[in-house]
């Protein structure tokens, strides 16, 4: 059954935007983390992209993924600074305009003792939302992300990433989860990968994939399997089981 | 000076093929180690795609990245069972034929202790080699990748995926180093988001890019200037310290 592109879920990409990420400077984590949470929900997470601080890129970038996926999300790009532009990107993207608005000001404001007077130029910039988008709670650091048609723009900053994850995901709906087993083989891949496709070709609507380890000169192999039916993933794992 | 794509060094793209990734069940870390080594080596990598075992999937970005790159790195997929298909996917994609090579096999053949006995079926897999393309060294598994035209065939597993990176950029030419240093100021970035502003508008040719961190209550930034020239980096970097 190899991989599939399943057609029960709703799909999603995932869009990093960060030159730290693409010079090696930092580890992207967020990926992984939306990954999970979306397949927790039912959303089957299909392609991620990295680009850099570039308009250009962003742009063409959210215009590719937002026609292909049911969901598009993004990291990065939406605090105070000159290279914050994925805002303005976003909405340059979807040919709309874009200001200041007065409930994110507000809402900013409130992560400062002076309230609104603290707002300076480049704090601002972090309450200017494309026209037409709905905010994204941010309970960290005030300054909301915001969705705009299927794409929800977020911030890059792990922590503040995790929550606005969880604020959005509350308004999505998923399909139905697909299940995962994995069965730990302690032979080598190359030696049980015919058994793994004689499985995987009595089983349709799901997967098989195989990662190989080495532990203290033990070639092993994890195998996880994931069907969106609990009595076929049962079977599979039952075979899997035989394998070993 | 924002981001840049910069014209000075050729530019790279990598491409993680992987159902495990996008699950989130495997965290990534071949993308953070090629990252910092191609911009050791002078090369810039400008965009990351991660795409499902899928093998239209992975035709089109390989299509799409090695006609706006020059060169594409991909890790993933070459292993010995059925979900292994980005050799295959390849082929496709350059329109070239694909078969079991005897240079790979024989290679091959010195990882088990019965030489080309041990091929099976699922073993000879890892020598089928698209026609046309040199193979890539790899002294851990001796199974090894390739490459075609611009791209860089590697494995997933990130021991191996590392050697073949080394063995991969013996070959390659890259352009200057794009240099950078790293200032850690004790202040939030919205307050000194102009001011980076400021240094950036004064010197062209680099990207300053800043990263806020919190630490014990402390809201502070990291700032990362690169430029190709040494003493405008002296230079931005003097101004940055004077904000600290």
């Amino acid at each position: 059954m190899s991989s599939f592109r399943n057609k029960i879920q709703p799909t999603a990409a995932m869009l990093v935007i960060g030159d730290e990420i693409l010079s090696g400077r930092t580890q992207d984590t967020n990926t992984q983390f939306i990954a999970k949470r979306l397949t927790e929900a039912g959303i089957h997470l299909s392609e991620v992209r990295v680009v850099l601080d570039v308009e250009k890129d962003i742009m063409l970038a959210i215009n590719n993924l937002r026609l292909s996926y049911t969901y598009v999300f993004t990291s990065g790009g939406i605090g105070p600074t000159h290279d914050d532009i994925t805002a303005d990107a976003v909405a340059k993207a979807f040919k709309v305009g874009i200001n200041v608005r007065e409930d994110a000001k507000r809402i900013l404001s409130t992560n400062y003792k002076d309230g609104e007077k603290s707002l300076n130029e480049s704090r601002l910039r972090m309450a200017r939302i494309p026209n037409g988008a709905l905010l994204i709670d941010n309970p960290i650091s005030k300054a909301p992300g915001f969705s705009l048609g299927n794409v929800y723009v977020m911030a890059g900053v792990p922590s503040i990433f995790k929550v606005m994850v969880e604020s959005a995901l509350q308004g999505l709906v998923g399909g139905p989860p697909l299940l995962s087993i994995s069965v730990k083989v302690l032979r080598p891949e190359s030696e049980i990968a015919k058994r793994l496709e004689d499985i995987a070709h009595n089983f349709s609507g799901g997967s098989i994939g195989s990662y190989p380890f080495n532990v203290d000169g033990v070639h092993g192999t994890n195998v996880v399997a994931r069907h969106f039916d609990e009595k076929s993933l049962v079977e599979i794992e039952k075979k899997l089981k035989e394998i070993s």
